[in-house]
């Protein structure tokens, strides 16, 4: 397989053809049910922890070596079926040169909030140039990672509006919801802005290499269908139309949502705990009718890894089960690991999945 | 209509046959489209932000006279369809003699976290004499209000629960659901107390002439299907069951539970925005079929409130015209009034709401 970087040069993509990810994420049944966990590469693991006492969150994503350790940290210690490239939802806004930080204990936090016309017009562009540092992590990553593919990963343009708009985190999301309401062209001017931005940082990864991506909208389930689908997807769908590899597309709390994120240009589409796997395979077929068997990934309530190990296992096994509705299941969490999370349980599901039928 | 008090002696419950609210409620079309709002008594309002100055919010929930004064300020600013009883969900905890207290900014702090079956068997019971200022603010309310009804108010089982397990509010609740699964008979020992003490602090209310009651099941949404229907359910039907007087259900972010929250025993289930209330409908009927129509209330996006009043308007018609297919709709929002809303703009809300055809 080849493709075009910016510069137009036509690199070799290396082939993972057994990989069982990229054959679930083909709509394929691998021999194993492939597995990995939603921030995977994190608090949970006291490497993580020790590796990051000394280090910001932002300086941390932009230091190609530490990028790569962090990375394969969960892949040496748990035998996933893949890595998730190490970075943040801001990473991009950040590199374009928006004035922000993440702090600890609240997330990210913008200087200047987008709220009106001329803060979309002075946004600035992000050149591929400006996320060179993750592009080498992923140079140094793809020889030790061998056979394990490596996802790519950025946050949507709704949940990037969402922290322009509100300043930072928000619970309500209201002033976002003001605006896309009350000034639709602003809106639509925004998010076409971090549309652009978000597809040129997946394509800097997909340059340089990376197996797949995952597009994260981490607060779509805020949202209504019918404002989804007229306020948020059409730019997701930009971002996520014919990427060349394929697109993981996941938000919590979408249940309502799972069929638009499917047609906005999900190859495979997340689902959280609270809909079955076998039920969110029949939303995203009705959403899709002549298309191929939806694949799906999740659907493991992270908390459910603090219970015993028995009742662990009970989901794990139903889970695997209700999966075998999709054309293809990428076993995962429906939301990321928790901090408090005992490795060593990731480990044994880990374990268990690949001992279960596919 | 009459019924026992706690000692014994049968009181007349006043009869407002007329009001808006009750003839919804009840599953028939009054002559315009009741409207209230959940929060409505809080923050929003200038007057009450006065008033809360100088207390805390405890304190506050005891004190008879100033529980009517705020259960009143909405009712007399916005004309709106009913009273919601001003109070908090930890009120019966904190009366039975729980140790925690309301910090602004946090929410809920319980002193000592309940997570082993002694904790359970430790918990205190609730007396009805406990809740006496809650009774007495009910005995002042009802001549103020008229024919106006009012709603009294507890927690459900699940998020008191949760926060017990938790010791304050929580994002993921994960040692409440590692509980629930990994010893469902400590799990069910709780909810059953729990129960007793919701049900005890509504009979409370009920007995001091309450004309409706809305149990808030807060953090129901967390839950899948499954575990909700097992584990939390039987519960809340405990507690509904025959009260009396019309039982509304609530939470947010609950478009997979409706179903089961009707069938726990409401006569009105709570809609957020997420889903429309012509599928919330059709997710109620599937749930019941042979019962009445289902009667909804809901279902505008509090944000949607900050946004300009052109988007209201069209939002409060879509939903008034989504409501018909309901056997009955009470207007509300999808979830408490936000802080920062213009109290005009509510007020503004429930004029356009009576102006169109139910």
């Amino acid at each position: 397989m080849t493709h075009a970087t910016d510069s137009g040069a036509v690199i070799a993509r290396r082939a993972l053809p057994g990989a069982p990810l990229l054959v679930a994420a083909g709509g394929a049944r691998p021999d194993r049910v492939p597995v990995w966990f939603m921030r995977q590469a994190g608090r949970s693991l006291p490497e993580y922890r020790r590796l990051r006492a000394s280090s910001s969150m932002l300086s941390a994503c932009f230091d190609p070596a530490l990028v790569c350790e962090i990375t394969m940290q969960p892949v040496r210690r748990h035998g996933v079926d893949a890595a998730i490239l190490f970075s943040d939802i801001v990473v991009p806004l950040y590199a374009a040169g928006v004035s922000l930080d993440i702090v600890p204990g609240t997330g990210p936090v913008v200087a200047s909030p987008v709220r009106a016309a001329t803060d979309v017009a002075n946004l600035p562009e992000l050149a591929a140039g400006a996320v060179r540092p993750v592009a080498d992590a992923i140079g140094l990553l793809l020889p030790e990672l061998g056979e394990v593919p490596l996802i790519g990963f950025a946050g949507a343009p709704f949940t990037l509006a969402s922290y322009l708009i509100e300043g930072g985190p928000s619970r309500h999301h209201e002033r976002t919801k003001a605006l896309m309401h009350s000034d639709p062209r602003t809106w639509h001017a925004l998010l076409d802005r971090l549309a652009d931005l978000t597809r040129t940082f997946l394509q800097a990864q997909i340059a340089a290499g990376v197996d797949a991506v995952q597009l994260f909208d981490s607060w779509a389930g805020a949202l209504s269908e019918r404002d989804y689908r007229e306020l948020v997807a059409p730019h997701s769908a930009k971002v996520l139309a014919g990427l060349g590899v394929p697109r993981i597309h996941f938000g919590v709390g979408t249940g309502e949502l799972l069929g638009a994120m499917r047609t906005a240009g999900a190859d495979v589409v997340g689902v959280d705990w609270r809909v079955p796997l076998d039920e969110a395979v029949r939303r995203l077929s009705a959403a899709l009718p002549d298309g191929p068997a939806p694949v799906v990934q999740g659907n493991l309530d992270p908390a459910i890894l603090l219970a015993d190990f028995a009742v662990v296992e009970r989901e794990v096994r139903r889970i695997v089960a209700e999966g075998r509705a999709a054309g293809g299941h990428i076993f995962n969490l429906g939301h990321g690991v928790l901090p408090d999370t005992d490795p060593d349980v990731i480990t044994r599901v880990v374990e268990l999945v690949h001992g279960l039928e596919p």
